[in-house]
């Protein structure tokens, strides 16, 4: 590992054994009697990190997102028939919640439940949202039963990094069949633990500006493609919002780091259209294929890369046509080891 | 209003004419026949302010806060008999939603959720959570039904007192009736707009860091007492982690601002304790009356200023004796102007 990917995770705070404990309880109920894994299981990471600027959290950098993507395309991968590690933000979009209004519970509840008439049951929820709700609990409560989703929350890089090089360690048996869907918002730039302030800043000692100064943060794919799980088939993120650079720098990930594909989005469209960005020699193996009626998809090479438009079409989300490509390509991975 | 606030706003993005409107038709509905007001009026401010980084606003440093001492106190200043404005980050914990687990719809819906057996409702709460959620509801439809509860959210420090310097226009001719309870937690530092870059910060253009360079944010409070609505009873808040600094920095607020009291609070400490800091000179003339078996409270002189501790004691929720002493001071403060 690179010197300063070990320097690191050497200046983290807080342990890791819990959730090591907890993922390999989730992996082993993945496996039959043979020990073999009865389903491929995918990393979904969701939601921002977030930098403490004072070791007594006070003020901390916080990176856009609410967590929709990772939460769609976790739903969609379970429907896929993975079994899903979603490591997300805590209190950030879940699973199963895409009906709901977001956010606000009061909201929700004033306007879908009234008092029962009769006595046996106090609340009930109105008719016309009866249907929708009535959906998503008993998906929510159906992957619950079967144990294929596992939901482990984070609130700061540090936390995030340190339960992804876990997680990473415990797929990394299971080579071709593990995959890594990093949706998370991960923040750039950080102030190592041991040079941070303990308390709140002061705004009286500090004149008429506080000048912060960021690290860059260690590359972790890197770490993660050769080291850690080095079979697993990895697919990045990368949002930016000056679309004149979004894909040469989709590219630059994928030559510096090894990953398989990387979704770009612009900001502001991110939620009609996406580009999957691949390596110009894995993406002739594969032809471009979207299902009838949904979806679109239009290659064009740029720097040595094949590059997919993916378009929401006629889905509710763009995550249906997007996970569904992935998924795809994630079988022609796992068949190419068998060739 | 002093050149550094003006230039504040003069930079600032964006429109404040609906909320203006909003808060007009607000405190009309709380006018009687005669045009009086039926009731006093609060601004309660709750949650944390962001700044954004870019104008495409990818990243922001955003202050730590739930929310959760603003609904509460808003909750109980309603109980009081109060109208409230409810100047809230979007998302942020709302009133009448305290019996809630926090933040996770879903955990909470498949908690409470039940198919029903009967056709007639597909979902129902379990009886367990009944009555908990029932009591919530009721007391939510009740406000909205009554016309006193104002909801207005914001994101970033921009949002944040443009909204808070519009509300206190319109409070000002209230003059004693209105109350400030300045519970959000507000950022000290800031980058203007009109400095800010447009697109997304880039690692590669930065070498080994990022240096960002933020300015102090005018003191709005200082406006707000003197210019913005001086007569309206003034509470503003203090959050420290280090306990040392805590009435000292409370006391300044106290001689520089002129605002009537300081709830001042220790992060790790502060759902059970408080300390209201208050001036001398207005402290002497109330004496304090703790509720029976309910909160306690303990004065002590520090670089002339009356501190009160106010503890939880045997309520569920701080906030309710601290509101109490809150609403006995503003009632003191409107009789000293019939005297």
């Amino acid at each position: 590992m690179s010197n300063d990917v070990e320097e690191f995770f050497r200046d983290c705070p807080g342990e890791t054994t819990d959730v090591e404990k907890i993922v390999q309880q989730f992996i082993d109920r993945q496996r039959d009697s043979s020990g073999q894994l009865t389903r491929p299981i995918v990393c979904v990471t969701s939601g921002g990190t977030i930098v403490p600027l004072e070791q007594h959290c006070v003020r901390f950098i916080d990176n856009f997102s609410g967590g929709t993507r990772g939460a769609l395309s976790a739903e969609q991968f379970l429907l896929a028939g993975y079994a899903v590690i979603f490591l997300n933000r805590r209190h950030s979009i879940q699973p199963f919640t895409k009906g709901f209004p977001s956010g606000q519970i009061l909201d929700f509840l004033t306007d879908v439940l009234e008092p029962d008439a009769a006595p046996l049951h106090g609340v009930h929820v109105t008719e016309s949202a009866s249907e929708l709700v009535s959906d998503c609990v008993s998906r929510a409560k159906e992957a619950a039963a079967q144990g294929v989703l596992l939901r482990i929350p984070f609130e700061t890089l540090f936390e995030y990094l340190q339960c992804l090089r876990v997680i990473s360690a415990e797929l990394r048996p299971w080579g071709r069949r593990a995959a890594f869907y990093l949706a998370a918002a991960v923040s750039d730039f950080y102030i190592p633990w041991s040079s941070m302030v303990e308390h709140k800043i002061q705004s009286a000692d500090l004149g008429d500006g506080l000048t912060l100064t960021l690290q860059k943060v260690p590359k972790m794919l890197g770490a993660l493609r050769s080291e850690w799980a080095p079979e697993a088939f990895l697919i990045s993120f990368k949002l930016e919002t000056d679309d004149r650079i979004l894909i040469s720098k989709a590219s630059k990930s994928i030559a510096r780091y090894g990953v398989h594909a990387v979704v770009a989005n612009i900001l502001e469209k991110r939620k009609e259209v996406v580009q999957l960005v691949r390596p110009a020699a894995v993406a002739s193996s594969g032809s471009c294929q979207p299902a009838a009626n949904s979806g679109a998809c239009h290659e064009a090479s740029s720097e040595g890369v094949q590059v997919d438009e993916i378009l929401r079409g006629k889905e509710t989300f763009i995550e249906a046509p997007l996970v569904s490509r992935i998924v795809q390509l994630h079988e022609q991975y796992q068949q190419e080891a068998n060739q």
